[in-house]
């Protein structure tokens, strides 16, 4: 870990990737279309949504995933998510990866347009206007470069109904070489991923090849975006795509040895935390909820439990009014299909403001209410469910359900 | 179906059965108990929560389920769930079924402590204050009888954030014999039952023998209370209690024949009625949706479909918008987990303002959006999903999530 720097940079934190944001008509105002470029070839990796209602470029990527052997870019619109568009969805992804990669080639390079990716977000069963997507492509080509304001670009160009701009980057030292592993995130609502998230593109400059990188991403999602809800819905468009160019020079990754190990834990850092960034913008959220469960029978038991609390709507509620309901967070544990010992359970409450204990070995003990709402008031809390039933361990992400998310969600057409 | 006739009564509507409803100060100033009572033992049956942390009242009456012959009385009281309690909770359903046993026994008639069930909802993991249960009882046996305005008081003591009290009971003929059913049900929040529902109490003159009777409640509750949904909250307490006290002197109803038929088809009709008047006073509550799946692959995928899309917070948000946004219908669906083919999907709204069909063979077709808004603003909306994948079909209610959902669960401590 003392090797591992956050830096600036996002998806440009890694040598060799360019980017760019731009606005191109399909919100009335604000950016809406995003590249991601490399000139080398790269290897990627690639995971999607579990909805069988997958969107059209889903549907693309896949394909591309499957197939293709590298890649060179990566285009993303926001407002329109291409999905519920039936066959016309699905050639208007065809046609924006033949049209972008055109755009890219030259006498030189050869792009194909199996070496691009495509990816929407928005509103759900309007066709995707391609002449304005052509229009965008023709201008954002144009503004690809590496230099630092163009991430923030991207990482704008991506939102929906997010307010703040998602981006983390890490560098590390494999044997002398410096490598970099950055990426940029959107999620709002529509929230509960299952295999991956909304929107989350990551670049590095480390050499590792395809196989390896997929098996990579599918171990790291399972402790970052799929332990995340802000609605308990799973979108039709989640994606999480990798990008890794192998720039930095430094020799291939091989799993087993140290450095792969160095490398994986920055690679997990950087979805963990572009996750938790996702939910800390979730629509509405004014409270950052971090749920604790240890000594569950298994990991995965210990996950299922604390998913079910945060995805509790009665539970984001109670933390909306900064009530200590610790039965609510009983009741979701109950409810999770999960056996657990309740006469072992211990539960508790904790933030910046202190701690407090409310359940001990399944009892509720007196506390201190005052002290127990300052505790919830602040921006972020975690809560502790501790059980004696064996080893198993887990954390999730959620936030509380407020007004402004009815609010936004009885408005929007997404 | 001619033969069954609706009337009035509620739990009253059987011969022999009496009640009451009144105020012992668990809550400040409304009535907070209510006592069913019938001179003559009853066969009875029970389904409960599946939630492992179930209140001390259900492991209470589980118990009485799966060991007694015959009851006389149920106890039920509001503002107090008795749930994550421990010990001392258990302790006090018993007290409380052998102080009202005593009560309720003379020197003619004996009734035994496990002849009575205990029912309670409110606040989760706080004691139940057993003086204030026991001044209670003391007034409440005074209170006990067949007029019809105490079946009011008994459905208004159940209730909790409930706005409307919910009784039904249906009359028919077997036999020359007139026969009663009917219940009272409470339910607004934690509402998304799994076997059974919050509280529901009915009770029938028929002569039916406990076994058949609990296997008749079981299949019931599968189109009824499993059905719905407010807010995917399985609640510690859920409860569903029939008594039937064989009242009619009609002779007993045997599987197969045609009497049974007929009980059978009131017995469903009091359960669904029941059910949707839960969802119809779902906490804030303003949108009743009816959501109905056909030609799904089979019956149990068919729920599932339902389910899903009552359940999505999106959804529920967008009919609070009176947005037709099928979009997030067709994205719950298909992150429901079971299988169906989107490109012989048809979906369209309706209401008492007009229908209208919004996508065809999974493609969203254009159609009049004020005439959908019409139809949205309306208090019952019926979404129909129509598929050809088999013959299963389902119908679940739900309702829409709104500002007020969320100002009722940050306030109240339940």
């Amino acid at each position: 870990m003392e090797n591992i720097k956050k830096i600036k940079g996002g998806v440009l934190a890694a040598k060799g990737f360019k980017t760019c944001g731009i606005a191109c008509g399909l919100k009335k105002v604000k950016k809406d279309m995003a590249i991601i470029y490399s000139d080398s070839p790269c290897s990627f990796a690639g995971v999607f949504t579990q909805n069988i209602v997958a969107a059209a470029p889903v549907v693309h990527d896949r394909n591309v995933v499957k197939n293709s052997e590298s890649v060179h870019s990566i285009v993303i619109n926001s407002a329109n998510a291409n999905a519920c568009t039936g066959d016309q969805g699905l050639k208007d992804c065809h046609e924006t990866a033949e049209y972008l990669a055109e755009k890219l080639s030259d006498e030189n390079k050869k792009i194909a347009s199996d070496q691009v990716l495509v990816c929407s977000t928005g509103v759900i069963g309007v066709p995707l206007p391609m002449d304005t997507m052509k229009k965008g492509m023709d201008i954002a080509v144009k503004h690809l470069s590496s230099d630092m304001k163009n991430n923030e670009d991207a990482a704008t160009a991506i939102l929906t109904t997010d307010k703040v701009k998602k981006m983390i980057a890490y560098t590390f030292d494999i044997k002398g070489k410096s490598v970099s592993i950055g990426g940029i995130a959107k999620g709002s609502g529509m929230i509960h991923p299952n295999m991956a998230t909304m929107l989350s593109f990551i670049t590095t400059d480390a050499n590792i090849d395809k196989e390896t990188l997929q098996k990579l991403l599918g171990s790291s999602i399972r402790d970052s975006y799929n332990m995340i809800s802000i609605d308990g819905d799973t979108s039709t468009n989640d994606t999480v795509l990798v990008l890794a160019n192998g720039e930095s020079g430094c020799e291939k990754l091989v799993e087993g040895t140290e450095e792969f190990e160095t490398f994986k834990t920055a690679f997990d850092l950087v979805h963990k935390t572009l996750a938790t960034k996702i939910v800390k913008d979730g629509e509405g959220a004014g409270t950052f909820i971090e749920m604790n469960v240890t000594g569950a029978t298994c990991d995965d038991d210990a996950k299922i439990l604390a998913k079910s609390v945060i995805k509790s709507s009665l539970v984001k509620a109670a933390f909306f009014g900064a009530d200590a309901n610790f039965g609510r967070i009983l009741c979701a544990m109950g409810y999770s299909g999960v056996h657990f010992t309740l006469d072992t359970l211990d539960l508790s409450f904790s933030s910046k403001s202190g701690g407090i204990k409310v359940v001990d070995k399944g009892k509720p003990i007196a506390f201190d209410e005052d002290l127990a709402k300052k505790i919830l008031l602040e921006k972020e809390v975690k809560v502790l469910a501790s059980l004696e039933d064996g080893d198993g361990s887990a954390t999730a992400w959620g936030c509380d359900l407020s007004y402004e998310y009815v609010r936004i969600n009885g408005d929007y057409r997404s």
